[in-house]
């Protein structure tokens, strides 16, 4: 079985990993049957009957999501750009990271330039991918790859229709005040915040 | 409009945050209806018909969520008390912190007592509320408490039918590699090993 699901998944190196610093017990839980229960304009939530560990049965409830990135946009003055948007689900304003969904086939790169110049107007010649992140592994399928883009040249904004944000130039230290202070709260600004400490304090490179 | 904005909201403090270091434009999407058009066993999904800061009409579709709490439980040893867990969206194990999501009128510290007592068989009497974070703030009410419990005491696990996990014991600093290695990236523990390596260091207190 593990041998089985080190070789059909891609984070085999992970299962290694996983092998090598805990017990070997098998927590996998088998798909019997899927059904898409719900098919809005931007939430596809499928309904899977599950076999558990011990045999017995149950069923699990997520969002389908193809994935988003996020984008750590460094200007020449170390400054940072960010942006102010509305939220709907928490009725309020939001400091963020500029981001967006994966389109359908879309290299995560492409993403990301595509997103930074729509919602800035910023084109930029040097990208580094950061790291991966998984905001809701209960309950959607989402994963965010997390971008680092220097050598920014300012160009013209192409907001969706709909879309409404202001962008704003921040020193990375007053965002870390931010952060601290429960200001900053969406996780994938938080943890691109975080890793950029990192990185300017030459902890990490 | 503000001034409504500021009285209504439990959140007034940042929103004069924002209007000091932010233009004045005002984003808000208002509610013109809302629809309950998915009723899970787990999701609750509404889509609302909204007006936007233009004047025209759009529609927005999330996730109704009670939220969460998750716990980063210290040893007298400085180890971290963990999780191994299958996610079935993901269709692997991560590692996490303990967490679980609020009953209803529950408090919720009484949810990250109850939650560490379950899942790891701890309890603690020494807790501290960290920080408050949003995991999905385009699609999902959802916010998750962070608390550090320290002072603890073992005794018997209490897991919900149907839960399998295995608990660990890990070295902060051996978490913090296993994050940048991209090996924990759930983001409640991502988060929650980024402040604790902060506290850790004497940056933050």
């Amino acid at each position: 079985m593990f041998l089985f699901v080190a070789i059909a998944c891609p984070g085999y190196v992970y299962r290694y990993f996983l092998e090598a610093h805990m017990s070997k017990a098998d927590f996998t839980e088998h798909t019997l049957s899927s059904e898409r229960v719900h098919e809005g304009r931007l939430l596809k939530i499928n309904v899977d009957r599950i076999k558990l560990p011990d045999g017995s049965e149950s069923t699990r409830e997520y969002v389908v999501h193809p994935g988003a990135v996020a984008i750590i946009p460094i200007l020449a003055s170390g400054r940072v750009i960010m942006e102010r948007q509305f939220r709907y689900p928490h009725g309020r304003d939001f400091i963020e990271f500029p981001a967006g969904k994966i389109d359908p086939g879309e290299d995560t790169l492409a993403t990301a330039q595509r997103e930074l110049r729509e919602e800035t107007g910023y084109a930029a010649d040097d990208w580094r991918h950061l790291t991966t992140i998984h905001p809701v592994i209960a309950y959607s399928t989402e994963r965010i790859e997390i971008y680092v883009a220097r050598g920014l040249t300012q160009g013209e904004r192409a907001l969706d229709p709909g879309e409404f944000l202001e962008v704003l130039e921040v020193e990375p230290a007053e965002a870390m005040q931010w952060l601290r202070e429960g200001k900053i709260t969406d996780v994938k600004t938080v943890i691109g915040l975080f890793w950029l400490d990192k990185l300017i304090r030459g902890d990490w490179q």
